[in-house]
């Protein structure tokens, strides 16, 4: 029988990032498996969606290996990476309530070496909440929108600023807006022009569009002038 | 075999409300003999959902009774009530396309005599276009709004007048906005608190919410000031 | 990093709404938190969605300062708003599982200084429940209708009362009612016209429409005996 | 290569039901073969969902056989069975719209030489049209519903008759109430007990729902005889 | 304020069905007082959807009054109705896992005085489990079918007897099975006619459902009597 | 700007499969010009959805060259693969409705040079069609089910026959049945083990998974003989 | 009342499958009840869906008796049937945390005597790790794929193997992956042809359509190896 | 009454894109107005599904004006922007009839003065047609990926290249992967990190999505440099 798992190292040269650990479906055992490997190769690893009580198992196990973020559910094995010279990433959250993703995309970027502002509580149900602050946030090249309900942020934004937009829907509300559905589908059909948008919660691959525009650009812009 | 409509012209008397006659599944033969009992009893009838076809079969039949209005396929029968004192219902859309459905509320209310003014091309991803107007709006003490895709004016909206908001999300946009679902579950899941929602493109709908709010609050004046 | 809430102290006079606080995704600790910013502030809001076990960590905190009712998983901190004179609400539950709901909608007005009543049990299966108290209800102006699995005393009310209806469909029922959804596609689909629908379980949006109404009404019968 | 067709013309004896031709998704060659098979069998069918211009294609053919109803789109080929002594049902419709699913169910019972009765615009938001009549609806033992929108009359009908109450939802109505799902589910989720359900439009199937309580339980009344 | 319930004590004159207990979403106080209320009334109720761990809190204060079951979650409170001569009811369940709503059914049934027997384990997948009882299925001029999964009991049998067939969907399966909506709309878009469907795992209504047929149909045939 | 297509010629010879030219979604422009291709190539190919009013225009510009069967909308460009030994093929249709889906399938297996027969109205509500077949589809090692509405014949054959089954959902059926989709989460749902399933009307995918394995357990086989 | 179950022992003489016992739905006592039938018959049972503490609870009472693995939630009862020649199953899984759903299909394979190899870890966001066993994942003639959220594995293989593909879409993902329906979706609308595909988390399915294969096909040979 | 529309000039200027017209709920009348009303301030404006029977109409009114493009629906009024120097785009199309789509794409980055390259019949099935161009594809710092069914493409593409990757999923294909939704959720759901999506069909949001990636990290560089 084969091996249970079989990380892909490689990812982070060919495409830019770093394999990330999903931990929902996974078991302790596995989790602790797989952290033995990178130990052994790249020291390095994001560990997403790993609740509280898996982490206190895996704790008693591998104390002192892991930094753990709560609110965010994530874990970092090893030291980031260093921070590099790269468009800076403004995570605007709709509400308290939409702080986990959000938290999870910061976590992201930092592991990333990546530079980031937080900006929460901006709903638009108290538009001066977002005006008072959006020549701020207009200054950062990608902008990162969680909101969930009827995520209206997203299209507020994306008619304000020039910035590349990226809307992470959450899975805040109830009744109709449960799951984050409507949120989604409410960024997706958004009026404002050019916004891109990541599943439910998925504050990591928000961060990783961010990671991907400055990688692709960056790479692009030295082609480029090396050309010239 | 009994008759094949039986039209509730008590309505008006019970509840404020004449009964109007949705069009879309009825024949032509079905609509004109009912418009004949009208004829007969009240002769004032309001039709939503005529479309152009079966409005010219009915043409040749019955010149020059029908004020037809094709964006918003209505017709209106005899006389519409006359004008009264109510609350001023501002009528905003948030784009060309959502003028069926706004122009319907509109018909709607100059039928029951209501006081009413459209406000077109009020989207938020220009938001100058709202913000430009939003003190006039603000003066109605009733703000319908009808908007599609990811209806994210309605929210806009809410957080910025003390008005009654009455939500009229219509089916204008395609791929997931498609039939109008989006703009009714984000209006439902707003952030804005006390919207009130009505189903998809019910422009004759949005309409008899606003002129119960004027009936019942005026007469429940009327009786405490009998008490007084 | 900025703080992670910024409360929109400013909601009640924009819109004659004070914010709410919604506590369903938000931890004690965040909670506790923003109660700290509301005591040095306006000394005054409403919680919502706040379970037995958060309300029992809470109180070992903040003991005496929270009026909590287990019913509708509400607490009112604070004073309520002294009561105005406004058109009188009624609140009527097709059964006894809709009461949480219901309650919601109640607590939000006695917060707000409203006058309401509750009705409860007046499902239409036992339509002589609805009949033998119609005149008692039709006296109030406005009447919100919790009610689940196929909301029809939602259309049956609205045919039956000139008055205002705010149709609250709650999430009470199995199988194909599960959630809600039937009893909010049915209000919305209602064969009665001018119904008036807030999402699934929203006794707080429903209160709110409410309080829109004589807030806005209100205003504008003001503005216009100043004209006169 | 097997023949495109087997009529089931063992169904009548098996089941008491004949098997009707459902047109919706056959050729009008495949309809005409089946009527030549039947021709020289029992002689005698019931289409159903046969459009008006399949019909027409069909009658130059086929001319004086059929016996064809253009609202219900049905046909009837041959003569219909002899009445005969059944409990009698009322077909009740919540308006006109809901004429074509009723009608359906009118023919089938018709054919099958059932005893109805057809009551029209009942609809429950003028419940003085339904108050007016219960008494009379209430002495049929077996009552089908035939309502779009949201169904409402289901649920009251159910809660004032101890008749059977076969609940038949139809396509009628727009927004989230499109494709009579709302009604159904509504229908389903019904506060009154005991309530059967058919598919949407599917008036053929209530009539037939109808036709065996009267086959079945006439059938045990004649062995409860014999055996007394 | 109101009480919190009132009993539709009349329901039993009116439409040949006692009101039951739907305990699902009511506390255990709700419960008890109703039940005193019943007490002081007619002294006998059935409770459905009573879960294992509501019964214990009840039992410690009604000790002796409840006759429970937990398989159907049922409670009998007082005497079961007594025995009446009607059409005997087969249930038919395909697998063990639909028997609590079989015996939902069974119970309500009982309760209500009727006739029945149960018939287990008759899934399509072993044919012949089916056809070596068909005949005695046969017998019984109503069949409830209790099934889950694709629900293909119910049209196997729809076509091979000519009893009323009265689908019960049950939430037995999982993937897209899940939650009986599967089994749910396979019964309603069932290939045999006739079919009449109640909602996901209600047995309760599914027994109701045949209730009706016996009470509807003797009493016509009373009156029947009375004319010849 | 790269030409608009590209056909995936070394399919055949990779998979065993040759790519087929599915022309819903494709102008007759662009359908002809790979024909163009194909001719100049293999010079054979299978065209799916082609609708008659496409074949009409494409048929001026190349007569003779399509081989087109209207009901399943295919047609076939040159010679049909020859025929080889490859296990047998039943294609069980559960209605006439039902012939353009299993039809499609036919013509598939017809140019691939398979072995295959028809079985025509083979529907469970008249079980006695499918039980006097039984034996002879049996005897067919892959069955291929064509069955709308409830699809309950995938179930039945499935529990009868040791042949591999593989259902073919199909979009017949009105209401809940609407689309296929019922009669798709059946056929995935069925209580009968290892049923394979394809997509809603796919004949084409039926028949090229029947053919996957004929392809591959012979050429298993024929590795197999070698080794020994 | 007849016994609770009924099992269909012949099955596996039919259609060369054993029963199993789903045990999701089942309580301990059912399934002791069952084991005892099963041990006085053939001896020999798969059980699935049996979660760890049923399992606990089951293990007091029937030491020794099961063969138990958590990971797949079954167990085997008795001896596995005797290996034999077949063609041997490829089990490819994207993830790690497809393997609950892999695993059910090898134990189901390891039960029935079948001959197979599990591929882990196999997702396309590493093309590389696939491609470097794509040829020994290419000489299985039967391919098992088990892949969660967008299951772009199940078209990628299809596109690579002449094999025959069994996609066994899993519930690994969240958001708009949740449940695995999209993985089900993906893998019917697969750009790949003759894809095969089996419910959600349905690992003992995808087996048993393996094995039909192998007995349907082998039968066939046998049958026409005695012809010649 | 206002105008029917007020064109957003100032959003070229605000967020580097103009506002484009969408025709697709809009009359011929509208649209020529709206055209007036550009050519008296910008003279320049894109047209999205702008179907062939409204072009025609436009045609004869404003012949000359217009660059119309069948096959994306798109026209173009006035003279496109000037090129610029920004990170080239590649469209990547899965099929042929992923061409409307991409084409809305190509068009729009066209109409901005913007730098691409399309690259089509690029489907996984045959991953043969991907790999052979995947070196140039990578060399595209942008990569817009236009597939339906179950757009596998999308995450096959992001494991293999690090540029900023969006999905276009497009409503290609029939049954369950009908409209779309499909293709959407799979892309929504990807395994390859960093994806970002945009609504079904929305070529012109894809392109968007592309623009505000050069204009925002382009002013970046340029305030970084200003900074150095």
């Amino acid at each position: 029988m084969t091996p249970e798992f079989k990380v892909d190292f490689d990812r982070g040269a060919r495409i830019g990032l770093d394999e990330a650990l999903f931990c929902e479906s996974k078991t302790v055992d596995q989790i602790s498996a797989i952290l033995d490997a990178v130990k052994a190769k790249t020291g390095r690893m994001l560990l997403t969606r790993l609740d509280q009580s898996k982490y206190d198992t895996l704790l008693a196990r591998r104390s002192a290996e892991l930094d753990y973020d709560p609110l965010s559910r994530t874990a970092i094995v090893g030291e980031a990476h260093p921070a590099r010279v790269a468009p800076p990433v403004a995570i605007v959250m709709a509400g308290t309530s939409d702080l986990p993703a959000g938290r999870e995309a910061a976590r992201t970027l930092a592991f990333a070496g990546g530079v980031y502002r937080e900006f929460t509580d901006i709903g638009v149900a108290g538009l001066w909440r977002l005006l008072e602050r959006i020549d701020e946030i207009r200054s950062f090249p990608i902008v990162i929108v969680a909101a969930g309900m009827d995520a209206a942020l997203v299209s507020v934004l994306g008619g304000l600023v020039a910035s590349v937009v990226i809307a992470l829907p959450t899975s805040v509300g109830y009744g109709v807006a449960r799951g984050g559905t409507t949120a989604l589908r409410a960024a997706l059909a958004s009026c404002a022009p050019g916004i891109s948008v990541v599943n439910i919660d998925n504050g990591y691959g928000a961060a990783c569009a961010a990671l991907r525009i400055s990688h692709a650009v960056g790479a692009w812009q030295k082609s480029a002038e090396r050309i010239e």
